[in-house]
């Protein structure tokens, strides 16, 4: 009973989803979903690639979180359209849907937009069950969570078209090593985009934009 | 119509926690929660614990996962009573429920236990819905995780007893400083136990264990 109603609810969630991937197309945008755990780095990479784009692609955020403007006010500063959507509003969600996606899309000019960034809520499980309309699902991982977490979590590693490792400026004082996580993303996802790279320095931001445009 | 579907399921999980409450000061057993965003390190505190108790307290862990017995595993070579719940096979859930809880518990012989550790689903959020029964809810964050994290997912903070900042070791390297950590979880939480700790080279754990030992 409990599964038949979580069922409609991402069925539906999928006929919006749809819309929205309609919509964006209309439009010529180009939309990525991060995904993460708490902490992982979303908004630092994404403030990479807002200052990376700077004057060559319009980019706008969907910032999603529990709670707080912390993160969307740290983007908007970097003069872009950023919407935020806060779900304690909405009960305390731990993932955004296509509802909220679409209700936040009413708020952007679409017309001056090339890359929609949704950023997601910190959480490696939920998120992972709903569409939002993007093109790319791009799953990010710190360095820091350990080796074992695809295998932990597979459904979003699975389903991710890149996954970023992210914090790898930390790799000399962990005994977390990169091609171990590599490894098991590997397991779950044999055909997946990796990136090794570190918000914080830069290191290996680019190669992550030219995965992008080539997509684009 | 969806919050009252989630209002009787919580509703519906207290009852069944006030019973493993019950069965437990029967047993005269001590109960932890432990909470956390997927690999803020709990595994390893729980490792330390396990350690600093050998031939003390007799320990009994539930190891939530969505998949995999990586961390059962880990646990069992301690020669301690463990089982796994893997909420995989119940749809992916996101959190441990005092459902499941109780299931577990019959398959231990709780005459022979003095603390029951449940290590939670990874994840910052639903968990912090669900009582299980425990006697203290302990959350972890690890210093890599940034600051912001008890302002940005409020719920988990505000009805920890205590909250532990794994990690420290890492300090050094990290823009992340623990006094601001603790700030921010104090303007969550006045009240709440905090303890610094690194798992990794044990330094914090020993004050961690006087608390606990003061609570039982």
């Amino acid at each position: 009973m409990k599964i038949q109603i979580l069922k409609n609810i991402i069925d539906e969630n999928d006929v919006i989803a749809k819309k929205i991937n309609e919509k964006l197309n209309e439009f010529n945008i180009f939309c990525m979903n991060f995904m993460s755990s708490p902490g992982a780095g979303k908004t630092e990479i994404i403030t990479q690639l807002i200052e990376k784009y700077y004057n060559k692609k319009r980019i706008g955020v969907i910032e999603g979180d529990v709670s707080t403007t912390i993160d969307a006010e740290k983007l908007a500063k970097h003069k872009i359209p950023v919407i935020q959507i806060n779900t304690d509003i909405f009960g305390g969600g731990c993932h955004l849907s296509a509802s909220l996606i679409e209700q936040a899309l009413e708020k952007f000019d679409l017309s001056k937009l090339d890359i929609l960034i949704i950023e997601n809520i910190g959480n490696l499980i939920c998120p992972g069950e709903y569409n939002l309309g993007e093109h790319k699902k791009i799953v990010v991982i710190s360095l820091t969570e350990g080796v074992e977490k695809p295998l932990k979590y597979p459904l979003l590693f699975r389903r991710a078209d890149a996954v970023l490792i992210n914090k790898v400026d930390l790799e000399p004082y962990l005994d977390t090593k990169a091609k171990d996580v590599i490894k098991n993303i590997r397991t779950i996802n044999s055909k997946v985009q990796i990136f090794s790279l570190s918000a914080k320095t830069g290191e290996g931001i680019d190669n992550f934009i030219d995965w992008i445009n080539n997509e684009i």
